[in-house]
């Protein structure tokens, strides 16, 4: 299998890896998010995530970067990838539940509340104000943002924003077995409020229906002047098709193979639907002799925190597809 | 008069104007501080001040940006430089009262207490340290830093902070009338809580005596791998001190000609004895057919918000007096 599935038409000179993290209050429902040990320390992952990307470590709280189920997470990878290409990452703070341990450029926005009981990011268009001046920033200092996130069930919210924007997607999962009739069934009870608000709008179906993620990666890549790469599967590819409801070229993807793989979601269909080009890498974690990593292989955790994008980012800036994957087996290999 | 006291050798191609903003609970003690209605509205001036420099405007509450005897407030000096440049500017929360109307690079940090009565910074080593992480950030994206500040009642920190570190420095005041006595009664105290502690590291000062934009602007600086300009005056010039204290090469400053031709301060000497150099801008307010600026002349406001080092960048940039005044002025006529 080839590391990309194509070579993106990018070259940088300055390249900027940022990372949007916020909370949505679907993760602490039972079952929707695997991103935590629980469904209320998943609203803590972004940080953890953060913490780990920015210094390579956690020391805030007593945590090792890996999932419940013993693999290591993706913000592993994409600290690994900062530390071999020698970036520093920003991460962009859209709503936290809790303070970070990291500086973020902070748009001052809220956690996302439950869709189905009352509009999900009420100031869903004010944080897309600010991510417009956030991208207006960023586009003084780099040609190139590769843009992620983190959101614990963000893929809830990704579905039912995609389905509300009239496609028929199913979403990715980092569980093995995705939780489809939960997600199903909370999106159905999305999609009636949306329809009852008689609403159409990209801005108005996030502030009913998505988190504070999608309304400021959208506002950012609006104005960003260089090219934009967002660095995730279904969380990213609801970003690029708001940003095409907005009448903006909807920019290219970054994510995994094991996103594109994964039989529950329909993630390569969506993104041709939004006119969009995806970039799937391959990095080939079932043949280093790494448990942990070989798992991803067979669907566990498979994207987040931009892992996805930060390895085509050290591609597209020179370094090998062998010189990638040791990065990370030496990374997580250092504490598990 | 010339225009700048003397050339700057800098040359950049990507600079960046970032403006730390943070508060002390000084500020609110009547008679401290003249940045703001009364002395509880003190502490959103920079909350006002930084939406000014990022919009134009400000309309997050009813306020005109003129300080309460009418001038123009510095903020709206360096915001028309921002328009005249094109440049975005950054702004860093170092740890402010009020949650601001605009994106900052947030460091998380917490208000600055009053140094009479305990710790002014206990976190100081910790934003220093978050400080250097943004050091690191900024220096991949810019060339040149233009680093200013506004944290009314910063004035008086700075005292205690240059004294502490062993200078003979008065300092200089956004009032007519320096309130040098309450300043001197206040860093005397301050001064003999410092004595009883022992301390004498320049962070251990901080933590007792300085505010929460000293100790992030003095992070940034130490690892910032380009060219820094700290734009403004007493207050940068405690930071300056610091850093020389820490074994840095104090960085320059660049100021206006009101903050060097204050009677009641010191501040060129200081600069000297800091081991460093500052540039003065004599923007030639006093011949602008503009009350309110001219004001500047007779000793009113004199600096704040990088003002002076933006009408430095600005000239850096290929803008001459001349543009610079008439910029300034169009700004202000527009509300004033």
């Amino acid at each position: 299998m080839p590391f990309l599935s194509e070579t993106p038409d990018i070259t940088t000179k300055n390249p900027l890896m940022a990372l949007v993290i916020g909370n949505t209050m679907l993760s602490t429902i039972p079952g929707v998010s695997g991103a935590g040990p629980s469904p209320e320390k998943t609203l803590l992952t972004p940080n953890l995530d953060a913490e780990l990307v920015a210094t390579g470590a956690i020391t805030s709280v007593p945590a090792r970067p890996n999932t419940p189920t013993g693999c290591p997470t993706p913000a592993s990878i994409t600290r690994s990838m900062m530390e071999l290409t020698g970036r520093a990452p920003l991460f962009i703070n859209a709503g936290l539940v809790h303070q970070p341990a990291v500086p973020c450029l902070d748009v001052y926005g809220s956690p996302g509340g439950d869709p189905r009981r009352g509009d999900a990011v009420p100031l869903a268009g004010d944080l897309f104000r600010r991510g417009e001046m956030v991208g207006r920033l960023l586009s003084q200092c780099s040609d190139l943002l590769v843009l992620g996130e983190c959101v614990p069930g963000g893929t809830t919210t990704a579905l039912a924003v995609l389905r509300a924007l009239g496609y028929e997607a199913s979403v990715s999962s980092s569980y093995v077995e995705n939780p489809v009739t939960l997600k199903e069934e909370i999106c159905r009870e999305v999609l009636a409020r949306i329809e009852a608000a008689g609403v159409h709008e990209p801005l108005d179906i996030l502030r009913l229906a998505g988190d504070p993620m999608m309304a400021v990666a959208a506002g950012i890549a609006s104005t960003y002047g260089g090219r934009v790469l967002l660095a995730g599967g279904t969380q990213m590819l609801a970003v690029a098709a708001v940003l095409k409801e907005l009448g903006h070229e909807p920019p290219h993807l970054a994510t995994t193979v094991y996103v594109r793989d994964d039989p529950s979601a329909t993630f390569a269909r969506t993104v041709g639907e939004v006119g969009t080009v995806a970039y799937y890498v391959d990095p080939n974690f079932a043949h280093l002799g790494h448990v942990g990593l070989a798992r991803y292989c067979i669907g566990e955790v498979k994207e987040g925190m931009g892992a996805g994008g930060a390895m085509v980012l050290a591609h597209l800036m020179g370094f090998t597809p062998d010189e990638i994957a040791r990065t990370v087996f030496d990374f997580v290999s250092a504490y598990s």
